[in-house]
C-alpha cells in the first residue's frame, strides 16, 4: 500500500539526522496521497538508525491508522489537521531543532532579516499563541494543529508563501508540496533562526528587510517567471553520501 | 563478575563521546546491580578509545573497590552517595558538557521553557549551593553527593521526576532507571541548556512554561497512560554506527 | 574549452561544503581567464554532490553564456561586474555562511579586531548600503555588483588589500588572485565574523586594532618582504581528504 | 637528528586539527630537548595534511635553524623566548582557536569560573598588554615572547601552575612538560573560554570560584598527593582514530 510514498517519506525522515535537525527520535516527516486521501508518517519513538521504509504508518484524513504494525508519531493528529486545512500541501515536518526551539521558547517570530529568509519564506515566520490549559488537557496534538491554522488565519498569512510556523513553547512545523520540500524548509527555518539570533543580539536597530526585497527574492525562486535553478519543477537534491 | 552489567556500563560510557558530551576523559557512567548491592563504574582518566568492558571497576555501596585492576573514577564517592540516597535509580552519568557547565558556572537553574525540557524533566533542573570550604577540603567527592541530595530535599524535588542536577561551579550529574537512560538524560540536559541560553538572551519576558504543560508532557511519556513511543518499557535506541 | 580552469573552478566549488561555508546549493565560485576574457562559473541550484567539472558554464565579460548545457549561477551578473571593475582579481566566491550573514543582516562592518583578520584583510570588511527599491526591481544581480564597487570607491578601499565585502541584508562576496584564494578568503571572513561577534558581545570597550598592527600583519604575509610560509607564490593547500 | 622528538612534535601538531583547534595552517607545536638545548618546530604555512615528521625544523636556543629543509614557523622567535625564560617547560602550542581569540580581541582574561578550568589552570588565564608600536615594528615575534614573560612577572604568576596566556589582539599560547601536554592545555583553554563566554553573558553576578576550590582541584590532579587518573606520570591519551 502506497509503497512509493512510504519510500519517499522514509527517505525524507532519514534526511533529518543528516541535516542535523534532530536529536534522538525528536522529529517526524509525513507525506500525503491527495487522490486517495491517505498520508504516510514515521512511527513513534523509533531510532532513525533502525527505521525501514515498511515501518511507515498509513493514516486517513480522520487520523485513523489504516495500515502499519507500529504506533504512528504522537504528532499524527497535528499532521491530520494541517492536511485538512491546508489543502495544497503534500508533506509536513516537525522537529525540535535547537535555534528554532529557542525562538519558540522566547515566544518570538523569526523575522525576515535577509535574502536567505526571503528566498524561502515570504515574510516573518510566525510564532503561535501558547496553547491554553484546556487546549493542552483536551486534545493536545489536535489542538496544536488548530492553533497553527488559527495563526495563519488571524494574521492573514498564506501557508504556501510562508511554509512554516513556530508553536509557542514547543518548536517548528514546516510543510511543502512534497515531503522533500518540507524537509528543505525545516532546514532553512533552522539556519535563518541561527542567523537572526546573532543579528538581533548584535544591534538594536530596526533591521527588517523591506517588502520589495521580499517580493524580489520570493518571486525569483517561486514566481511565474522564476529564474533560479535549472527548472521550476526541480526536485530538491540532497547529498547522497 | 557482573559481566553483563560491565558491558552495559562500558557501552553507555562509549555513548558519551558519540553524543558530543565529553572532551578527553571528562565524563563517567556507572550502573548498579541492586540485588547484589554492587555498582560498576569507568576507571579514572582513561581515554575512551582505549577503554574495554573488562576495565570497568566493581564497587560496593560503601564505596570500596571489590574487583578491578584500575582506579575507579575519582567521582566514585559521589556515585556511592547517590545510589544510597536515591534507591530507585539504576545508572548515573557525570560530564563537563559545555552548555551545562555554563549554567553551573553562572550558578543558575536550567529552567523549563519548552516541551523538549518537559518531555524529560518535570520542572526546572536545579543548581546546587556551592560547596563550602569545609566540604571541599574534607571529603570533596562524597560531599558533592551530599550537596546534590540536599538540593532535592530542600526544594522537595523527586529525583525520579527530575533526573538531573547542576553542581554549582562544576557541572551536571544525571541518572535514570538504567545507565542508558542516564546517558539519554545527560544529552537532554545539555540540549535544553543550549536552547535555554539562547531563549534567555533573546528576551527578558517571563517565559517559564505553565504547570499544566509540564503535567501534560511528562505524563504523556512517563505517566500511567503514556502514549509516546512503541511501549512503556522501551529501551533507549542509540545509533549503531 | 578552458578545461583546466573548469577543473580548478570545480575543485574550488567543492571546497565550500568541506569548509562548512554552504547549506544546500547556496554558494558559488568562479574563475577567470584574463587573456581570453572568459570566466567559468558553477551552474545554478545544483547540489554539490552531483556536480562535475564539465557542468561548469563559460561566460564572457558581457555576462553572456559562451558554452555550457546548464544555466549559470543566478549571481552571474554580479561576478561579471566585479571582473570588469576589479581588473586584477582572478576568482570570486559568494556564500550565505551564517556568521557573515548575521553581520550583513545587522548592517554592520566586520571590524579588524585581531591578527587573524589582519593577516588577510588590511582593514575592516565593509558592509554595502542596502540596495534601493529601483536597484532591486531593475537589474538586481547586476546592481548588487555595482553596489559592491561603489562601496570600495566611496570608502577609498583597495579591493586587493581588502578582498571581501558584505552586501547588506544579503551576505559575503570574496575574491582573490585565483579561485582557491577567493575560497580561502571566504573562510577567513566567516571565521573572523564568528570571533568578532563574541568579542563585540563580551565588551563595550573600543577594541579596534591600531593601524601599525594592520601594517605589520598584512605586510608580513603579502608585502614585498613577506616572510610567512615557504614562498611568496605559495598556492593555498587544502585538505585532500 | 632528534628523530624521536620530531615524531613526537609531528604527532602533537596533527592533534590540533583533530581537536578542532586550527583553521588552515594557523597553529604550531614545538618540543625541546633540554639536554642538547635544541627544539623542534613545525615548518611555516604547510597544510597539516601534507606534513611529515621529517619536515620538522630543528632550532637552537638563539633561534637559529640547525637542521631542516623548510622555513620554521614564523612564531619561532616567540617559542625561543619562552624556552629561555620558562626553563621547566618541554613543549609549546600556538593556535588561533576562535573562543580564545574572542577573549584576546576583547582584551579580557579567561577567568576561573568552574572546576573544568581549575583542573588545569591554577587561576585566571591572563591576557597580555597589547604590543606597542615599537614592539610590533621592531622584532615582532620575539617581542610577543617578551610580552608573555612580562605578563607572568608583573602579575607574579607561576607559568607551570597557569600553563597558558592570551596575547592581546592575537590569541593563545600554551605550554607543558611535553608537547602532548601543551596540546592538552590548548584544548582546555579553548573549552574554558567557550564556557566562560556563555556564563559571563548569562549573569552579571560575581561568579569567580573561591581560592579553596582552585587549591583542591589543582592539587588533586597535580599536587604531591594527586589521586586523579591511573598514575601521576600519565601520558595524555589522545584518540587513535
Amino acid at each position: 500500500m502506497l509503497e512509493s510514498l512510504k519510500k519517499q517519506v522514509y527517505e525524507a525522515n532519514m534526511q533529518l539526522p543528516k541535516l542535523n535537525l534532530v536529536t534522538f527520535t525528536w522529529g517526524n516527516v509525513s507525506g500525503i496521497d491527495r487522490r486517495q486521501g491517505l498520508f504516510v508518517i514515521k512511527p513513534s519513538g523509533v531510532a532513525y538508525e533502525n527505521l525501514e521504509p515498511e515501518d511507515m504508518v498509513v493514516v486517513n484524513l480522520k487520523g485513523e491508522v489504516v495500515e502499519g504494525k507500529m504506533n504512528p508519531s504522537s504528532d499524527t493528529p497535528t499532521h491530520t489537521v494541517l492536511y485538512n486545512k491546508f489543502p495544497k500541501i503534500g508533506g509536513i515536518v516537525h522537529t525540535h531543532s535547537p535555534w528554532a526551539v529557542a525562538f519558540a521558547s522566547a515566544n518570538m517570530d523569526i523575522p525576515a532579516l535577509n535574502t536567505t529568509a526571503a528566498d524561502t519564506f515570504y515574510g516573518d515566520i510566525p510564532v503561535s499563541e501558547p496553547l491554553t490549559e484546556t487546549e493542552i488537557q483536551d486534545a493536545y496534538e489536535e489542538d496544536t494543529g488548530k492553533v497553527i491554522v488559527k495563526t495563519f488565519q488571524d494574521h492573514n498569512i498564506d501557508p504556501e508563501a510562508v511554509p512554516g510556523v513556530l508553536v509557542s513553547q514547543h518548536g517548528p512545523f514546516t510543510w511543502g508540496s512534497t515531503p522533500d520540500k518540507a524537509v528543505y524548509n525545516a532546514k532553512v527555518l533552522e539556519v535563518v533562526a541561527e542567523m537572526d539570533y546573532h543579528a538581533l543580539t548584535l544591534t538594536h536597530a530596526n533591521i527588517e528587510v523591506p517588502q520589495y526585497l521580499l517580493d524580489k527574492h520570493y518571486n525569483r525562486k517561486h514566481g511565474k517567471n522564476a529564474y533560479y535553478g535549472q527548472n521550476k519543477q526541480r526536485r530538491i537534491q540532497f547529498a547522497k553520501k
